[in-house]
C-alpha cells in the first residue's frame, strides 16, 4: 500500500522527528534522511524505529530498502508526500527513525578514554556537527557537550557530522565545570581553547595521553568558570582576529591526535 | 528625510546588491551589513559608494554613522523599510554599498607573495568564507578561486569571513591549469589536498618559502588535472572517512604557517 496523503499518521511523525527536537525527546527517537547517513546509521549499529521510502526511493535504492525491510516497518510514499515531509532541497527519499542513544551510558563510556573534546555552548548546528566529524578523523574518542550546545541529534547537526555523530560516544553535561572537576579526577589533563597569548602556544608543547580540549562558544570563547579550571592553550595566528570555532577544533584536535 | 517607502529607488537597489550576483557586478558594487563588517570594510581600505541606515542605527551607532556621512551620501529609512531590505533575521539596521574590488589587479600582487590559497570548486559560501578567515589568520597572503566557486563577495562569504575578504587579495581564475603552471614559473611549489595516503604525509615535510596550496570541492576533491601538476599532500586521520574542505584548509594553513 503507498501512502498518499500528507497527513497520515506516520507522515506527520516523521515531520515532526525531524524538526522538533522535543518529539525526538518525547518519542525517544532521532531521524536521518539520506541513503549515505541512514547506511552510517546503520552501520554504527543504532536500530531502526521504521522507515520512510519514496517509490522511486525504494526502486533505485534497492540495495538499502531491502535491508531495511529486514529490520524494521518500511512505509513506501507517494513522491509528494515525501517531499511534504523531508527537510531537503532535492531528497533522495529515504527517511529512517532511530532509537535515540542512551546518552547517560555514554558518560561512563568516556571516561575510560584517552582523548576527549568538551563543547561549550557551541550554538551552530552546522559546526557543531562539523566539530564531531573532525574530532572524530583526528583520533578524539568522546564528546561532552553543555547543555546550551545545539542539538547533537538535529538532521542539520547529523548532517554536517556525515555520520560521526553516530559512532562518537556524546553525551550533555548539565554542569560543564563539574565534568572538568570529574574528569581531573579520572586522571585527565583539561585544556581551554583561549585567544589569550599568555596561554600555552599550540605547538610548543606535547598533549598527555590522557587529555581533555574545550572548545568555547562562537563569539563568547569558553565561558570564565570553565577555563578558570583548567590550562589554556592558543593557536597562534597572525592576520584575522580569531578563528571559527570549528576550525579551531580542527587544528587542535590535529596537534592532539598527532 | 527618511524613506518611508519599500520602493524607493535606493532600497530597491540596496535590496538587489545583497541578493543578486549579477547586480551586483553590472553596477560594480558589493554590499555589507552589520556594524562589524561595515567598519571592517572601511578599515580595509575599500571605498564606500552609498550607505542605507535604519533611523535607530543612526543613534544607536553614531560614530559609525557619523565616519559613514563624511564619505558618502547616508540614506536614513524606517525601520520597517530595512527590514524589507536586510537579509539578517535581526539587523543592526546598517547597509554599505562599497566599489566593487578591482579583481584583475590582484592576481599580480598575488603572484609577489610567498604563502597562497588556490580554491577549486568550493561552492558553498559558508565554506568559502571560513577558508578565507582562516587563512589570513594563518599567515596565507592571496587566494585564487577557479571561476566555479561560490562568489567571494556574496554578503554569506563576506559575513563568514570577518571581514577577511576584505583584507586577503582574492582574485578568480578562468583556469586554475593554467594558473598553476603560471606559479610554477614564478618560483611557487604547488600541493595539491588530497585523500591519497601516496601523498606526502602532513607534518613530516616542511614547505618550501614559497607555496601554494589547493583545497578542492567539498565532494569531489581537487579536478584531476589540477592535481595533476601538483604534488600532493594528505592530513592523516584515522576514524571519520574525510574532513571537510573548511578544516582541511585549516590544518594544512596552519603547518604551511608554521
Amino acid at each position: 500500500m503507498i501512502i498518499e496523503s500528507r497527513k497520515n499518521q506516520t507522515v506527520v511523525k516523521s515531520r515532526g522527528l525531524l524538526s522538533e527536537k522535543k518529539l525526538r525527546e518525547k518519542e525517544g527517537l532521532i531521524a536521518a534522511e539520506g541513503v549515505k547517513l541512514c547506511a552510517e546509521a546503520l552501520d554504527a549499529g543504532l536500530q531502526a524505529e521504521y522507515a520512510v521510502v519514496s517509490e522511486e526511493a525504494d526502486k533505485k535504492y534497492s540495495a538499502l530498502t531491502e535491508r531495511l525491510r529486514g529490520i524494521c516497518p518500511v512505509y513506501i510514499v507517494t513522491r509528494d508526500v515525501y517531499f511534504s515531509l523531508s527537510q531537503q532541497k532535492t531528497p533522495q527519499g529515504i527517511f529512517l527513525a532511530l532509537k535515540l542513544l542512551d546518552k547517560s551510558k555514554n558518560l561512563d563510556r568516556i571516561l575510560e578514554k584517552n582523548k576527549i573534546i568538551l563543547l561549550d555552548c557551541i550554538q551552530d548546528s552546522g559546526n557543531l556537527g562539523t566539530i564531531i566529524r573532525t574530532a572524530e578523523a583526528f583520533g578524539i574518542e568522546g564528546a561532552i557537550l553543555s547543555s546550551d550546545c545545539a542539538d547533537p541529534y538535529s538532521p542539520k547537526t547529523l548532517r554536517a557530522s556525515m555520520g560521526s555523530g553516530f559512532r562518537l560516544p556524546v553525551c550533555v553535561s548539565s554542569s560543564l565545570e563539574k565534568t572538568v572537576l570529574g574528569l581531573k579526577e579520572n586522571g585527565f589533563e583539561t585544556y581551554a581553547a583561549m585567544l589569550d597569548e599568555t596561554a600555552q602556544r599550540l605547538g610548543e608543547f606535547e598533549f598527555p595521553q590522557k587529555c581533555a580540549l574545550i572548545i568555547g562558544n562562537e563569539g563568547h570563547g569558553v565561558s570564565e568558570a570553565v577555563a578558570g579550571l583548567c590550562r589554556k592553550v592558543y593557536i597562534p595566528i597572525r592576520g584575522a582576529e580569531s578563528l571559527n570555532a570549528a576550525a579551531a577544533a580542527a587544528v587542535i584536535c590535529y596537534e592532539m591526535g598527532k
